[in-house]
């Protein structure tokens, strides 16, 4: 196939290396050890503005949402366009590139469509708070904007770590929460989205792709198995007198782990969090906690949470341990749009360089655009998978054969 | 077998009643939430008066060791005498029985020793700090007594939690600290020793026996299993692409229970701290840490360290889970003395109450003092086997027993 689009990659790339470089700067993080910014503060504020003044330069009007996600297209708002665009949010001791690439990147998008000369209309979207550090709820930005949360929760449950409302603290910035429901019309008119950003996993690399074309987010449930034995004395207490909490812990673990490699078919599963009461080593553990993280793309996550709680039940009560599995948060597969996935594919396919149709393992705000919208994602490789750390670190050429590949996709789905 | 000796055993369980609850009373610990009672405090010292009282009264010596182990006699301080005692101080949030009891016990078998009007050369000790709540080291008191410490130890490495020394701790509470090797004349002449202590277990409870004569305290190793893996993101890493911390780590607990059942005789083998980093749910664990506790009166744990080691090494190895064990402490198996030990046995029997001939699981004062005198141990039941708890119990009705069983061993020895 014929490249839609081809484009000065190094210069692309120089662009995109300044903006990254230049949101690093003393002006855009809270500490110069890490980035960390996040919803309503100065750093956050100047990283928006950044993001405005580069817009404007090339002709687009830039606005925000009534709680502050930053929106920006080359048409006048509502009318037709396609949508791309990230989070500039970062974790609180995060790197340079989670969030911020894609935005970046779709800022080159825009730049290279306006180069073009040609008619491209475009929305780009970055969304308030994805990783939760002002709030403590990831995708704030685009469940609020997809209507996924209620005016309730953002008066009263989501809250800064000092107790201030979200609700509260957007009026603190000037915005007008109580317009939030209007914050759904921003996705009027979308014909697509199309989200960049780094696989924050060691897929890519290791398999030597630069390009992931993403088919799927993943379904995942969150929980925890809470075991309860009784804390005895180690040393007093003969083997046949316990009740011990961390040997069914144990077993669940390992069963955690075959059970995910037998289903197979994307599934994963992870027991991240251990927890033990008294932890004392001269006391028998007298409760274990263990989380699970779970997920797929192809139900195996269901299938992974409806075999190993009867199974770690089965395991605490030969033992005459208590248990109980409790549930903290689960949610549905998220297909990506196939005209979208085969457009990109296409696209990189065309480039000549190496790259994966992959499912993501992690949450995006893609999820909630999907809601109304088609939509597909596109990952960079990022070094030995680490995101979420000042370690963070990704090659902007790679971006800049995002931005190639995004952008011939979109001129392929127009034509 | 004729019993060596009768006793009103009702008189004696008041009267050790009376000590306890008064000993349980504001003066004589830190908190009204628990017995927290610890070297040099005001509390401290209001019990060793207390004792000091009461052995007064029926006419023994009473005096201190050079750091502040109390010690009182019936005859001149060097003669020969049977020696028994225990510790009077406490776990931070201790109870009522602990320690304490084993001194009460001891006090009571004193003073029924007087009322028999026949020459029975006693000496009582209670021991400095065998809790390690002051300066956290067990078994000080009695350490230094054997001279199991070195003088640099005690002035720059065991120190309160505020970081004063010993040394100097106890030379502001007034004692003479540069006089501790002295510590250990106070064994000379000593023919024995008993010590009566709370059992800490279940066994006594759960089997229904209202004493245990101890043949031997066990031998144990404390260390750490170090898993280190890779933490990755929990969504974005496929199974396979995984270097799981936890793997070998759950592998590691489920087999120090299975060899302890193997091995048998009397080994137990614990897991009872926990730590895993990052400890987040969406990450899969980077590193894990795993305690053991091994203990056996029979060799059992030394087996069962030997044997799990390597075992964690290679299931770690197969993961590529970098691996290391660090051994804590380990201290050998100390038997208790195969006369005092018949003689308790006799006495017990000749009671008529049900009693058991059992191994101790925990460590205490007597393993110092074996060094240098034949010795034994009496245990009596704790309410489900709780210790270092306020929630601690146990029946005054059997620590009578139990004093009437040691005097009685102590002139069948004699005899």
């Amino acid at each position: 196939m014929a490249k839609s689009f081809t484009i000065d990659r190094d210069r692309s790339t120089q662009r995109i290396e300044n903006d990254i470089e230049t949101l690093a700067g003393p002006d855009f993080t809270e500490t110069d050890e890490a980035i960390r910014r996040y919803a309503y503060t100065d750093v956050y504020e100047n990283t928006l503005q950044y993001f405005t003044r580069e817009l404007e330069k090339i002709g687009f009007s830039v606005w925000r949402d009534p709680v502050g996600t930053l929106i920006a297209s080359n048409v006048p708002k509502g009318a037709p366009a396609f949508g791309i665009g990230s989070h500039c949010d970062s974790n609180r001791n995060g790197g340079k590139y989670d969030g911020t690439l894609g935005v970046v990147t779709a800022l080159e998008v825009c730049r290279l469509a306006q180069e073009s000369g040609q008619h491209i209309p475009l929305r780009l979207i970055s969304f308030l708070e994805e990783e939760g550090s002002g709030f403590g709820q990831m995708l704030l930005g685009s469940r609020i904007m997809l209507q996924r949360v209620t005016e309730e929760e953002l008066k009263t449950t989501i809250l800064a770590p000092d107790g201030t409302s979200f609700w509260d603290s957007a009026k603190a910035a000037g915005y007008e929460p109580e317009r939030w429901q209007e914050s759904i019309s921003e996705i009027d008119g979308l014909t697509g989205w199309i989200e960049v950003h780094i696989e924050q996993g060691r897929v890519l690399q290791d398999t030597g792709n630069r390009i992931g074309v993403v088919h799927a987010l993943p379904g995942y449930v969150h929980g925890d198995f809470h075991f309860t034995g009784r804390a005895d004395h180690a040393g007093a207490t003969p083997m046949d007198f316990r009740v011990d909490a961390v040997i069914p812990a144990a077993e669940t673990i390992l069963e955690v782990e075959r059970l995910a490699n037998e289903i197979g078919k994307t599934t994963v599963g992870t027991t991240g969090e251990l927890e033990t009461q008294p932890c004392l080593i001269n006391v028998v553990p007298g409760s274990v906690r263990v989380s699970l993280d779970t997920r797929s793309v192809t139900g195996g996550h269901v299938e992974l949470r409806d075999r190993i709680v009867p199974y770690a039940k089965e395991r605490a009560e030969v033992r005459g341990v208590g248990f109980e599995w409790v549930e903290r948060q689960s949610l549905p597969i998220t297909p990506m749009n196939d005209r979208l996935v085969e457009a990109l594919r296409a696209e990189a396919e065309a480039t000549g360089e190496p790259f994966l149709v992959m499912p993501s393992g992690a949450a995006h705000d893609t999820m909630c655009v999907a809601d109304k919208v088609p939509t597909a994602m596109v990952f960079v490789p990022c070094v030995d998978g680490l995101s979420h750390t000042p370690l963070e670190d990704s090659d902007t050429a790679d971006a800049a054969l995002a931005a190639e590949i995004v952008l011939g996709a979109i001129m392929a789905l127009d034509a």
